[in-house]
């Protein structure tokens, strides 16, 4: 069991547990937050599979079920207490948010796309799955109007870009970007920093 | 025509004709309620096809949208009698419901994919179409709230495999599992059976 | 630069600025505004390449992402001056629901797929986007409920269709598909041609 598979894990619990939470607020059953938590969980990589032409990475692995099981339970169970533990799900999912870009932008380039393809599938794996969430719960999206959250993917992209042409490559990168992602993340919610709206 | 053919068809007027009445509620014009009603009837199995890479099933025979149309004629018509007929097209959606979801499980396994991925196939064809209706109706997802529905499907495939594993196999399979989600469907209904919400 | 290139680009344009125009109406960020923009000017035909089995065409050309980003300025800096050019926007969608629509026919039966599919491909190309959007900033779909749109696709998809029949073929039955469905959608607005609703 590696690092990268506790650090995915943990990502897609905090994912998960989001998209129940929000769920539980709209008197969802168990089914239906379920079904949300697994979508906030897997959609953005899914969506990223399908337009790869690739089979969505979920059904090759039962781990991300079982892992969205697990964020249901936790909720059922430690529901009134979840609320103090907000900034350690602020971090899990910042966490996730940082893994998730980079899987994206590597499995992109992996296919033989360019850079700029790349940094928009790391950007939609990271932060898509939370826009199907709030779709489903019939919200308009949360990452449209708050502090920078997908655009922390974007940021992480051109610091990928950077570093590698930098010379950098494996592990190195791949920690080097989703620390950019995780630190762009914190630094904008810590200092409350918002994209200008229009009008 | 076979008594298979007969049996998907209901289903799939039932799933448009349930599309077509819940746009004509948010006065979507005929050709809006037509759309909604086609992508009841047929979104959860397109979303199931891409998954699986293959093509969507009705790109392959144009009857899904002749039997929309007859949904859309029927609406029109006899709009104002289909109130009474209410639990008649609670039949046949139970039906087309179980046999989706039959289909679902049989084309996934058929593509090589373990049972568990099977299951979630089987409830996608059954279920996300009435989840597509409602987010181009722009509800919250009924399926999530009111009585057993996905559930239904899932129940199914996990009857689908014992009875397998216990030897099963070819029509016998297909009836006994498409009747277990009928059962469970009309069970729920008749007894109000409803899952936890949670908070 | 071809012609047709150049009304492929208003087309992406006037599509994009659509979409961040209403994005900004709900207050979303810049962000937001760019991915409705874009999603709108590419969801129509991003559906299509998925279901043809193609790679979505917006990945093989940065063209799109430059447009929409063009699109943004555009509405950052101009807002409060567009009112007044509603006009020339409604030609510059207009033109791009034509082209749109012959682009969706053609890649269809490129494919092999019989016509009754391309028309449908054709409709998706040019009135998918707008639904995409309008599911984004969680409004029920305008299409749905306005003057012809959607609509306007299917007619110029049979004139398509009878054209290709009396031997048309080429830049000859591309141009008079897309004035066709230019034409209708400009005689539905001006006349306020509605479909009729149910119940």
């Amino acid at each position: 069991m590696s690092f990268y598979f506790i650090i995915e894990m943990l990502g897609t619990l905090a994912f998960a547990i989001s998209g129940i939470r929000l769920a539980s607020a709209k008197r969802f059953d168990w089914f239906g937050a379920y079904v949300v938590g697994f979508t906030t969980a897997i959609g953005g990589g899914t969506l990223r599979d399908l337009m790869l032409s690739q089979t969505p990475f979920w059904m090759l692995d039962s781990v991300y079920l079982i892992v969205t099981a697990i964020a249901l339970g936790i909720v059922i169970v430690f529901g009134r207490y979840l609320i103090r533990l907000n900034n350690t799900f602020f971090i899990f999912d910042a966490i996730g948010l940082g893994l998730f870009a980079v899987v994206g932008i590597e499995k992109t380039l992996a296919a033989g796309f360019p850079f700029w393809v790349a940094v928009i599938m790391g950007t939609m794996t990271g932060a898509a799955g939370g826009v199907l969430r709030d779709i489903l719960i019939n919200e308009e999206p949360l990452i449209f109007r708050k502090e920078i959250y997908a655009l922390a993917c974007v940021f992480g992209g051109v610091v990928f870009w950077i570093c590698r042409e930098a010379g950098m490559s494996g592990a190195a990168l791949q920690v080097v970007t989703a620390v950019a992602v995780i630190a762009a993340r914190v630094v904008s919610v810590r200092f409350g920093l918002k994209l200008p709206t229009l009008k």
